[in-house]
């Protein structure tokens, strides 16, 4: 068999596409900052800035409505998540429910601080919240992750209805709330319900990051919550890595300020709002309503599949057919998916429309067995 | 009393002076590689490149004379430190052993994954091994982690007698030895003896750092080991924060070719040797025979002291003699000072020579009960 591999449509990574990264921008903060810090950019930072630079926190206060005592910033949010799910795990039990599917990155660090992750399916409009109730009701746990806003791996966004019956269920049963928020801002269509923080500050800690927004290469994600937790996650940060970059949060506070952070939304809404929507169109064309939402914004569409083919199997047939897929299994605790079913996460951002419509249609046929 | 807070000689921190940092010639590095790379910089670093950026392993193995493919780079030396902490501890054993005094942030993150540390004194010359004999002898430990140059916190260089000695130890009883050189080519004095890895790269894991030879700031830290184990500690290290900053790692590539690295060694060195001198002349007045070594090196000269005093005494006792100390008891294995003595750690560095004499001198009339 001839070898494709170059040709494959690659529905693995969600990275943005360079078109959306205004790099010239960057560079020219980046050189201001040069000019004008240079020796604190190059030091250590100073004794009891532990939880971030004083200039970022407040500019990302000042972005997300809250006191820069409330924040917290590390190197990317994936940094930001292990220190809290380092914080919290054992503290307040070691059970942890996500979504099911859920971040497959954000699942294995739970599990590797000793949490047990038990998934509540993910509906087309949030997790199935009589679920959730029964598992809270049986046995309080350590927390609830969840992103809410265009969710990785599926796409789907919490209806305000949900999220307000949400922060109701945390309140009677007494529970904490991890929101995972990176791509809330890629917005394409419709209006955004209000952040489960804004819902219930006093039960959520929020975590987001700049990757989507300015450049994943900065490396800068914050976590939103109580002053105290920020404390102690900045004495874990300390005690693992010292302090985050200088020089990448330096940049980030000036790209607030600046505005670019905002142009840099307007240029990726801008841009991926066609791909978006026809990512939506190829997909309820191939899957039906298989399709798990029509996501409205951030990087992800995703389908659940009958198949008779196991997971192996048919990523093989995928790939014969000209398509990479991420393992769909991975996004499950256990790695369980439904009975019956296969799970396939669709990234279109950095993906041509043609390239896209391309790979759903080559999934179709391996889904009817139109090809082997 | 008056408060004496901001006249206090602080014997505190191992930062290095901001006369040793080349900050023009970094930031014009780092304007250069905006220039080259601006979108390399900026995007999440490429799949297959979580060992650390391919430029910057390939000067390293230059500079050590080993294969980058026995490199990995990370957020600065105590996160890998980190990594490689997770990595060792359980799979051989929980027993660590670390020279006493020893650095105490190490000795946290040991504890943090499950270490059982026990101490081996640290001698002038560098640990006792008739004591490192006698504990693996009796139970082979995950691995000795050892600072065989300029010590942090004593100061000490581990003798080449010693050296041989203890590699010869490392393969009777099987163990590992972590060797984190960070003060390594900061020598004021004297000839260097081999590293650990050169005299048995079989048995020895290297942890070392930019932070003291170009800048702290940057983050950049590494290990170099077997191939194998530098592939674990990167996937771990995706599983945590993704990547290390691009940015920093290509400044930091930049900085070994262009030879910045080199005449920023060349710089600290003349700077510090002096207050070195100084230091290690101040100290031996002071102290005597408390003095643990003249290092030749390095930021620390340290003692033991005998004082009736306890520890929280001494250092409010120092306090109102016009000392800021940190507390000597927190670098030794359950902080358990030697019977009858105090630890002194004195980071010379960034002090004026006068201001080290002065706290030098305050410090021995507290040990004589001159004052109280």
């Amino acid at each position: 068999m001839a070898d494709h591999t170059s040709e494959l449509v690659p529905f693995t990574r969600g990275v943005p596409p360079a078109e959306v990264l205004l790099v010239d921008e960057l560079a020219k903060l980046t050189t201001q900052v040069l000019e004008e810090s240079p020796v604190a950019v190059f030091q250590y930072a100073p004794i009891g800035r532990n939880r971030g630079d004083e200039r970022l926190r407040a500019e990302l206060g000042r972005h997300h409505g809250v006191d820069p005592d409330r924040i917290f910033v590390s190197n990317g949010s994936l940094q930001v998540l292990d220190l809290l799910a380092r914080h919290l795990i054992g503290r307040f039990g070691r059970s942890v429910l996500t979504e099911a599917p859920t971040y497959d990155r954000a699942r294995q660090i739970f599990e590797r601080h000793g949490g047990q992750v038990t998934g509540v399916a993910l509906r087309g409009d949030g997790a199935d919240l009589d679920q959730l109730r029964d598992l809270v009701a049986r046995h309080t746990p350590a927390f609830f992750y969840t992103i809410p806003d265009f969710q990785n791996p599926a796409g789907v966004c919490m209806s305000e209805e949900k999220r307000r019956a949400l922060v109701g269920l945390a309140r009677q049963y007494g529970f904490l709330i991890v929101e995972d928020t990176p791509y809330r801002r890629l917005r394409y269509r419709g209006a955004a319900a209000p952040t489960l923080a804004e819902l219930a500050p006093d039960r959520v800690l929020t975590i987001s990051s700049l990757s989507k927004v300015l450049s994943p290469g900065l490396r800068v994600g914050y976590a939103i919550g109580d002053a105290d937790t920020m404390v102690q996650l900045a004495e874990l940060a300390e005690g693992t890595y010292l302090t985050a970059s200088p020089l990448a949060q330096a940049v980030a506070a000036r790209a607030l300020e600046d505005g670019l952070v905002e142009r840099s939304i307007q240029r990726a809404v801008t841009f991926l709002a066609p791909r978006h929507d026809a990512a939506v169109e190829a997909a309820r064309e191939a899957f039906g309503d298989g399709l798990l939402s029509e996501p409205g914004g951030g990087y992800f569409v995703s389908a659940l599949v009958r198949s008779d083919l196991t997971e192996a199997e048919f990523l093989a047939a995928a790939e014969r057919a000209g398509v990479r897929l991420s393992r769909g299994s991975a996004f499950f605790p256990d790695e369980r998916l439904p009975a019956g079913s296969l799970f396939l996460r669709l990234p279109f951002q950095a993906l041509s429309l043609e390239a896209f419509r391309r790979g759903a249609r080559a999934l179709a046929d391996v889904v009817a067995r139109r090809v082997r």
